[in-house]
């Protein structure tokens, strides 16, 4: 009898860690299931289904293409995928878990040698009046994007709750389908966390001028209807909509874990070691579900994205399986497109920097991503951050129509290694006039920082 | 009185070291000669001009903007430009050189201080028959410049001798202008000593698609015609053209410093430590006519670019004016577009990395650059070169309709700081899916030579 793994959530990083467990040890049995009907969806793709992009963006909610990994993609790799499966109970001393078929209620118990805990994250839903109308969606399921894109069809006013990343995604693709959009957010800045509030409010005055509503500072109390949602109450004034997107949040779904006596981590997510296990040797944990480590400051962080879903999987499969593989961790780094701007930002924020208790220097600086004269050349501000005395490049954060994405993965490269602002703004970076200016933006941006670091 | 800087050559180097002196020291008299009629002009946009990019592009060529940086724009920084100024000598005895004004003969002698000798580079030309006919142009100084436009918008059929970067530049932008275009390359490949044969045989492929003549191992003969240029001799055969643009190499300007006995390094060019300082120490140099250092290998190496240039000119006028500043060198970084394919490398080839002793692991692999359901997906092919043991990145080369500017970027920096292919694997890269895969196809790669690397 081989290795028996099982793995629990069959989206990014439990697919991807059942796929590299069973490649990594073939004679393993590797067990993958999910409580779900679909398995493996591409869940960041949503946004970009709900915009209704180019006929093969259906695949992402059909089974009948590669881009859904269905039961069928995974047993062809030799890898049994239950799909109605739901893991209720870990119980370590058996190695075991109960599981119940989510459709006809069934019991049953599967053993394991080595569990892999991908349960994935949920979004927060806020306790308000009405909170359960139809047409107030979160963005997460299949369902979900079946449901967003009827609405986007068929509405005219969409209020987004939450000016985050995934708020600002469906922001983008419901605009993009015609309809006005509103997007309310409690704290007084845009994308809190992840701008500073002077980039932040760079962005909140371009959408307005792109006609998007924005309120920020404002708290949604309720909503008003019959069986479907029809009025949005924020600062006590009613604003009528046709569909709600939730976008306030996501919550690490660590029940499972919990219930089991695993240790949750002080980010509330649950604690894994650089290989992916937790606190129970046998088991491991990978994806939305666990907490990672923030490389700049060396302490744990709770930052859920796809790319690092799949990362940790492959590692997790890795480790399972009998292998060695680590992950180090992230820089924080993101991306989001509202409109005609890209927003990005990798390290720490000021507002981090000063938090960790850094002591620093910023600077703002906009420029062309290409030569002015060169055809789709466009502006982007960049805000870079150092720390004084050491010049070690703390963050980068980026907006505009340019570039924004490159910019902000040379910087996160460079924050990986501990770059200073002198070593930035050496960087052999491509030139050509359709690339970049001679001095690409960021290195001018560095040059501008060293000036000041060396005059403090 | 304060110190005095004279700075030779008026383009990139020269222009930004007597700037930056100026800045830094502004009790400094900085005095900045050029032989030309036009100073500090784009060179790098001669082909986007050629192939007409709006009506900005006219900016290039026109003294009355601020693209072309002309006498008064260095007069209101407070620095004494002069056109039509050749230094012909240099009197290290007595610290001034000799200089001719172009078109009077007058002779003057200018003392210096500090020298910096930025003489820039010039394109090498063939010693064939019949070279000095009319329409046969290189691609260098501003009447170049206005020629090969004349000839572009009159011409039907154009030849490019050599496969390099300013060769491909040029094929795009005559291309665009409707002339049909033949390439004719001494070497078995395109882009040698850029590409590996491997690469660059993907590339000889995709533009003989797009209807471009690529004739490569082929050897130009000799030229014929009255006054202009009406046929091109390659391989016995005649080849009727309009017009004929040279881009076989580029040749550092160090005769000046030769002849003050200045040390030449064994690349060619003038020999420089890392503050830019020649063999003598109140002798500066930069840009295209110094050489600088491989980071990848530490040996001195000679890729003249503009970006190259700008930094080196920076740190010059730094150390000029008293300060201190270094350039440590390149990683050997660069980039070309040539109708829809972005080409870029950086680090070592493998042929680079297998002269320079190294024990190395390669990959190539081939994938979009966004996900494949996203508008404007394309795709990419990329090389990645590693070492054997240490895991060490040395080179990235890449081609494809698709982004590769940005992984090269990456690349670059990750190269700058030593990374392993452990490293690239496991960075923190901005993901959404207008901006990349899941997993970008670097990061695919990194992986793909990992697993090479623990199976061999």
């Amino acid at each position: 009898m081989g290795l028996r793994i099982v793995v629990i959530g069959a989206n990014a990083a439990g697919g991807k860690a059942a796929s590299k467990a069973k490649r990594y040890n073939p004679e393993a049995e590797v067990i993958l299931i999910d409580k779900g009907k679909f398995i493996s969806y591409a869940e960041c793709g949503i946004p970009y289904y709900v915009a209704g992009y180019p006929s093969e963006s259906e695949r992402l909610m059909s089974t009948s293409s590669g881009v859904i990994r269905d039961v069928n993609y995974f047993k062809a790799k030799g890898i049994r995928a239950r799909i109605n499966s739901e893991a209720v109970e870990i119980d370590r001393n058996r190695k075991c878990i109960d599981v119940i078929d989510t459709e006809t209620a069934e019991k049953s118990v599967i053993p394991y040698d080595k569990l892999i805990i991908a349960t994935g994250s949920s979004p927060s839903i806020p306790k308000v009046e009405n909170i359960n109308l139809k047409n107030i969606l979160t963005v997460k399921t299949i369902e979900d994007a079946i449901l967003l894109k009827q609405r986007a069809l068929t509405g005219n006013h969409a209020c987004i709750v939450g000016g985050g990343l995934i708020g600002f995604e469906m922001a983008d693709a419901l605009k993009s389908r015609g309809m006005s959009v509103t997007v309310v957010e409690m704290r007084e800045q845009l994308l809190y966390g992840f701008l500073d509030p002077d980039m932040a409010l760079l962005l909140k005055e371009h959408l307005e001028q792109q006609g998007v509503t924005i309120m920020t500072g404002s708290k949604i109390t309720g909503f008003k209807g019959d069986s479907s949602v029809k009025e949005v109450v924020v600062n006590d004034k009613e604003i009528p909509v046709d569909l709600v997107v939730l976008g306030v949040g996501i919550r690490p779904n660590i029940e499972l874990a919990r219930k089991a006596g695993l240790e949750i981590g002080v980010t509330g997510a649950i604690a894994v070691d650089s290989g992916q296990c937790t606190s129970d040797p046998d088991i491991f944990a990978c994806g939305d579900c666990c907490e990672t480590t923030n490389l700049v400051t060396g302490k744990k962080t709770y930052i859920p994205l796809g790319t690092t879903a799949n990362k940790q999987g492959r590692v997790t499969g890795i480790n399972a399986a009998g292998g060695y593989a680590t992950f180090p961790g992230i820089v924080g780094t993101g991306i989001v497109k509202v409109l005609d701007f890209n927003i990005g930002r990798t390290g720490l924020t000021e507002t981090d920097a000063k938090a960790n208790g850094f002591d620093i220097e910023t600077i703002i600086n906009k420029a062309y991503d290409k030569p002015s004269y060169f055809p789709g050349a466009k502006q982007i501000t960049l805000k870079l951050i150092a720390e004084k005395g050491t010049g070690r490049i703390l963050g980068l954060q980026g907006l505009g129509e340019g570039g924004v994405d490159k910019r902000i993965d040379i910087a996160a490269t460079a924050i990986t290694f501990g770059a200073t602002a002198e070593n930035l703004s050496e960087l052999d970076l491509a030139y050509a006039p359709p690339y970049s200016t001679v001095m690409d933006s960021l290195i001018v941006a560095a040059n501008a920082i060293k000036n000041r670091l060396i005059q403090t």
